[in-house]
């Protein structure tokens, strides 16, 4: 979180905290997703992993784009959230030995990330509103969109293709 | 993740691996509430964390169930996401200097747990169809549920009352 006294004073604060949390944890995940693709054999899931890597680059210009909104800087604070996360998709990839079910375990990792990300984009949007920033808070609903639709679009690849093919 | 070899060899092997990882998180998580419980203000946060807690107890139980009906030991591994995202509550707590703004903060901080639990149900309930294991599934379908409710629960709290109040 970087504070280290009571620093958040108003709704405002926690708002922005949590913009600068959200942030810095969209830049590590664009910064874990390459090495999941390439550790990825299924071609559906390369390639929707591969778009979800240029949608989250988009997801921390959006974030810049709210934090100039909101005369606030563009900064992060470390996030042992998403980092755990992270730490737990490394461990676990690294664990399995078979390409099929190794796609497996990616899915659910990149569907952990994805979650992480749908809960802090819910509060911050819930947050903007009642801030009075309608403004932030459309521009922040298009990266909900895009979580929720990756997160299904991985549900339905791992049910109709991956999951089948490690059992 | 406690493991230090390639031991994850068939999908199996992950859902047992994911269920020890669930396991050793809703203990976590029933070790973290009391204190969450104990900071809240609001009076309805406060009872439905207590509910929750209760219910969490419960899902412990659940996932012994399971582990019995799937032949496996029931026993944690360590999961630094679920670590991460309970270290992330307790830093954002201590930094909060205003009891409403704090209760909006808990909120956050409890859903984050909730979509943690609710990503990694999803996965356990789409393998254990997978593998055949429809009766194991069910049991985990009931967690699921209770940890979308909860979630649902916290959000029309955050929207009608506790927001309101932080801001």
């Amino acid at each position: 979180m970087g504070l280290f006294s009571k620093d958040i004073k108003t709704l405002d604060d926690l708002f922005v905290h949590q913009l600068q949390d959200v942030y810095y944890a969209e830049r590590q995940i664009a910064q874990a997703l390459p090495d999941m693709i390439e550790k990825a054999t299924d071609a559906g899931l390369k390639r929707g992993l591969e778009t979800h890597l240029g949608e989250t680059r988009n997801h921390v210009k959006r974030l810049e784009q709210v934090f100039k909104m909101h005369g606030a800087e563009a900064k992060g604070v470390e996030c042992p959230a998403i980092d755990g996360i992270i730490e737990e998709a490394d461990d676990i990839v690294g664990e399995v030995d078979d390409k099929n079910v190794l796609d497996a375990a990616l899915i659910a990792a990149a569907q952990a990330v994805e979650h992480y990300e749908m809960t802090r984009y819910g509060t911050l949007i819930a947050w903007a509103k009642q801030l009075g920033r309608a403004d932030c808070a459309r521009i922040l609903q298009q990266n909900l969109e895009e979580e929720k639709a990756a997160d299904s679009k991985l549900t339905a690849l791992a049910e109709k293709n991956v999951n089948v093919k490690a059992a």
